[in-house]
């Protein structure tokens, strides 16, 4: 029943490249910072693929698509675009009709727009009245599992400033980006306390899992 | 024989708290950073204190003094100031006259001073012919022994761009800061291809070792 956040960041503290956009979602050289998700055995099983490689990353990922109930993304992590629905190029989003959530997902917007069911098992349900409000949805559509926050940071931002967020991963990978967007830049003052309880070694990726201390 | 680096950097990537300055070297909330060490009995030993916590941190860092020949630092890490040392209200440094580090240590400085010989085996050289110079005495002087900067991130940084690290490790400790001096700011483009080597999980803190690959 924890609300949980995980991210891939770069050594230098990146969770995107430079000038993110609708071309380049993850920023100029941003797709090198989830390479090393790509290969694995479980990511790839979820997303429809065969074969890859097995070892504590591919079981990391594993455990975190088998404990989680229900997702919660931001418009921009959703489409890339804001504004109205019907001026969004991308308003079909960048997953596609079976995409790899396969559980209910949460769209944070100020735009109203009607469900959707996609195959799979994923639902788009887009709420317009808040973060909390998506959160007792996602709660609610979790059952006993947890609910993620896919992003992007300013989100995590929003759910961390309300004291909501339980638990955050960070999967360091051994990159310098030298520009992009930063996970925890503008978080303001008041910063939370932290706690760390996981260390795992990956292949080439540090997995740092931290709870947020109340 | 390896030139190696190492620091602790909190959650958001910070190696000082803001505003650094004679009063507070390490910036404003920077001791909190270092906090995880002062209790270790490897380091409290080093420094002349009975007791500690015995355990992974402080093996680690045992293990990180025994294999330290000669150090290298700036000058702004050895008394804050820069300029003549005759106007360096403190040229005597932060080190006392029993300094802790026990090996030759290599100051890089625009302004030639004589050498000086410490307690219980620091002897400081002041080096003003740059930063190959000081790492071809610092190797002699460390033997078989490795050859560690002690900082600031600057010359870690020219180190790094130079092409002459080795090995670099980051202490993370479970901290947001918010502001401060980032470690990898400034690196300009270029930049460095690193290696995870090693990850050692802490008390609380997590240590990631990389190797530079040239």
């Amino acid at each position: 029943m924890a609300l949980t956040f995980e991210i891939t960041v770069t050594l230098d503290g990146f969770v995107t490249g430079p000038d993110p956009n609708l071309e380049q979602p993850l920023g100029a050289g941003g797709e090198a910072l989830h390479e090393w998700i790509f290969g694995l055995r479980s990511w790839r099983e979820r997303h429809g693929r065969e074969g890859g490689t097995a070892g504590p990353d591919s079981d990391l990922v594993a455990e975190s698509l088998a404990r989680t109930g229900a997702v919660i993304m931001g418009r921009r992590m959703f489409t890339g675009g804001d504004g109205p629905w019907e001026d969004d190029p991308n308003r079909d989003s960048w997953f596609g009709d079976d995409p790899p959530f396969r559980v209910p997902v949460f769209v944070l917007t100020h735009h109203p727009r009607e469900p959707e069911i996609k195959q799979g098992g994923t639902t788009y349900t887009f709420v317009t009245d808040g973060i909390e409000a998506a959160l007792e949805q996602a709660r609610a559509a979790a059952g006993d599992k947890d609910v993620a926050i896919a992003g992007g940071p300013n989100v995590m931002q929003q759910y961390l400033r309300a004291g909501l967020l339980d638990e955050l991963e960070l999967h360091v990978v051994p990159l310098l980006m030298g520009d992009g967007v930063r996970l925890f830049d503008g978080l303001g003052p008041d910063l939370p306390k932290l706690e760390r309880t996981r260390v795992l070694e990956g292949d080439a990726v540090a997995h740092l899992r931290y709870r947020v201390v109340r």
